[in-house]
């Protein structure tokens, strides 16, 4: 078997394509444009890169995009009254402060000042609590992505064995959530997990977020499972030249996609999910906090 | 093999005479004594009941205990007010409503009222997303029983293979995250779960929680199994005399005793650790209001 495919990249520009759709929708019936608030502490060239290409894609989405640059040494109490400040503007529907933050700062505490309504990452504790118990927040933005692509492929998630390799904060425990919310079976693994090799055996889907390159073999899978990587890892590439790198994903691509029925790549795969969800999420926040309808397909 | 059959009523008195220990050193060494406040509205004769052993236990373990009885019109305001005076009353370190209330007042907005520092039935959003996210809450007391059970029983629970049938908040669910925080590789399975017993039959651990009699049979398990059965379910004992019923699991108690390494009863098993683990959330939510470190073994 040779798998499909699955193709992140262009998948996200319908999304965002629709969320553009939606955007103009609010402006023309209701003259409401969304607004996402970044906040970006210290000089950090990665963050810098992430920030800015959020911001290039909620302007291309119609929505306003707020960038708050602050000084790597500020102090909590001045990061504190621009959250505050950002939670009472009615302009504002999503704020995200970009990890990581300077060692001085807490990221729990960054989060947890946040207006949940407006916590389009899904991190605070009460969104993680209402994903957890079924009600309606905001969830967490790859996850999110990885489910639509789910859907997307396979329709009905229902009764399907799910297997999350990986339980971080970010990605393994919600997408454990989403996963069970749409009625798999679901497994998490992780770094104890006995013979993770069986384990994945058993599994029509696989979502590997594990932050280990190729880890995931072909023989590690059911035949036609989907294959959903979110691993991101550099590794050398001395085939491109001397000192270079290529990204790999968590599976082991080549063996995978002989064995998988559907798998993203990496690069193009989940990737391009991220951003395009968090424009999804301001979006869904805009809407509740008008009153309005939140467009369907674009959350959990 | 035939198995061990775990004493949850022993194991339970145990925890409560733990409880009872470290509430006579807490009076001595502080002069604090824990309170536990209920609240039942209307007369349903079963929540009566539950309500009264609670206080006889509560007492029994040291503790001061404050029932709040309330008729069943009363209104959501009236409710209101007195969470929040319990809330704010210092002698009280846990405060629970008894479910179900009637129809015109809504849980989740009692629950939300409840201090989640004084939730000791975990039941708050911010409770279920400190639990969800690996971080220090009030834990709800069955599943927290049923891990007290199983730590004893298996001491170090990291890389078995755990299986939770049911997904509700307050057991499947919450089972779940305790078993993952202990390093247990999780299923959580549930009724749309395409084959469940060969789901069951790769289980090193199986805590059923469904409210289905018996459903669980012997042949479903792993030989050696350690079988948790939460669930309470009433099914007509004509053995017993005319319209006589009795008591039993969701597991088949016979055939599963022959195949499981160990085995909880109904009644006897997880039944007793519900109040046990409610007497012990008080007493750790008293010592966390008064910066005390909280005794260990009683929590998550
Ligand atoms: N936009 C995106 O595409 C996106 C977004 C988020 C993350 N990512 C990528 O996804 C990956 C995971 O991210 P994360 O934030 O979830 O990472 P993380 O916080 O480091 O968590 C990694 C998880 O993998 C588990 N693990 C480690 N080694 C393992 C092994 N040998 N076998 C099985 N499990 C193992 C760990 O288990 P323990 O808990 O037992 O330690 C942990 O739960 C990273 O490569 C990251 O770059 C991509
Ligand atoms: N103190 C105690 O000992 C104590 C405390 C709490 C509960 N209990 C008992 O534990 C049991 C469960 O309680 P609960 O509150 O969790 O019940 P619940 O809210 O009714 O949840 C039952 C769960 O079982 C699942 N289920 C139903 N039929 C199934 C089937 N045929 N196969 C697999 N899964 C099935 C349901 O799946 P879906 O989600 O797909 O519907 C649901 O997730 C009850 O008997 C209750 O009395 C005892």
């Amino acid at each position: 078997m040779t798998a499909e495919i699955i193709d992140g990249k262009a998948f996200a520009a319908g999304v965002r394509a629709r969320v553009g759709e939606e955007v103009a929708r609010l402006k023309q019936g209701h003259g409401i444009t969304p607004g996402l608030a970044v906040i970006l502490v210290g000089e950090d060239p990665a963050s810098q890169v992430y920030v800015k290409n959020k911001g290039l894609q909620t302007v291309e989405a119609g929505m306003n995009s707020y960038e708050h640059k602050l000084p790597a040494d500020v102090s909590e109490e001045e990061l504190s009254a621009l959250i505050e400040r950002l939670n009472a503007d009615e302009a504002v529907h999503g704020i995200l402060c970009q990890f990581p933050v300077p060692d001085h700062l807490s990221e729990t505490e960054i989060v947890a000042r946040i207006d949940p309504a407006k916590d389009v990452d899904g991190l605070h504790v009460e969104n993680i609590g209402l994903l957890a118990s079924g009600q309606q927040g905001m969830v967490p933005c790859t996850p999110l992505g990885c489910l639509m692509l789910l859907r997307d492929r396979l329709g009905d998630l229902s009764g399907k064995e799910a297997l999350v390799i990986g339980r971080s904060n970010l990605m393994g425990k919600p997408m454990g959530q989403l996963l069970l919310r749409d009625s798999c079976t679901v497994t998490i693994a992780h770094s104890r997990t006995a013979d993770l090799a069986a384990v994945a055996r058993r599994a029509d889907i696989v979502v590997a977020a594990v932050g280990r390159a190729q880890m995931v073999k072909g023989d590690w899978l059911k035949p036609g499972a989907t294959v959903i990587d979110v691993g991101i890892n550099r590794i050398p590439a001395p085939e491109r030249g001397e000192g270079k790198t290529r990204l790999v994903g968590d599976c082991d691509f080549d063996s995978c996609a002989e064995v998988a029925g559907a798998i993203t790549p990496v690069p193009g795969g989940v990737g391009p999910m991220t951003i395009a969800c968090l424009l999804a999420n301001t979006l869904t926040a805009c809407c509740r906090a008008n009153g309005l309808p939140a467009p369907e397909g674009l959350t959990a």
